[in-house]
């Protein structure tokens, strides 16, 4: 397990969008964007699947992922693996606030499943010679 | 092959950031985001390597990518291959715009390969219904 600094926590939750990418058993790689998002512990992260296709099936294959986000020159990837929850109190709990965000923005949305994903590894993807380099 | 749509190539040359998301053989997901882009026509877009580590690697390894892109609610996926021109007159011609661009910018760039991905099918990653749909 990797821990994100207050830093990298703080950076996670203010950025608008991050992108979540997974990957089939045979190596081809899907990304995409993600907005909700919500910290557990410094450790773990939950997102929600309102709109998964692609991404639903390589996880389900494959549950390795990745989660990165920035802004400005400053950015990171959080490596781990992930599960979805679709029933329980974790997942009633994100199916409301995702309601909830819906109702607020005007645009219908119903969560599918809570992903929990632990952190394993978190990298530097910052432009520069550290870019890519091994934070935790 | 797939073909971008003039206003996919539009939104591509237009948002700030895109991400490249590659995987290991074993199918763990690598995503970075990319700044300098070009068309090249329109089934074929042209990225530079500054700063790839992992998924300089990855490419090596195994050439499948996507390319994720998006503005407010709309987004597209291009998946595809790559290769990697490290000589001639592609890599040249990538070298001095990605050095200019540096120059413009105040922050030195390098190329240290022009990296040429061929199109080979087009997603929405637009959220709703439409998520995750094949467009080309």
């Amino acid at each position: 397990m990797a821990e994100m600094s207050e830093h990298i926590q703080e950076l996670f939750l203010k950025v608008p969008t991050a992108v979540l990418s997974t990957a089939s058993l045979d190596g081809k790689p899907n990304c995409v964007p993600i907005s909700p998002k919500k910290i557990i512990d410094s450790q773990t992260v939950l997102l929600s699947d309102q709109f998964f296709n692609k991404t639903l099936a390589n996880i389900k294959a494959n549950p390795q992922v990745g989660v990165t986000f920035w802004e400005g020159e400053e950015g990171y990837q959080l490596k781990g693996t992930v599960t979805v929850e679709t029933s329980g109190h974790r997942y009633e709990e994100t199916a409301a606030w995702i309601e909830d965000l819906g109702n607020k923005i005007g645009f219908p949305l119903q969560s599918k499943g809570a992903v929990i994903m632990n952190i394993e590894e978190i990298y530097s993807v910052s432009p520069g010679p550290d870019a890519g380099k091994k934070l935790a």
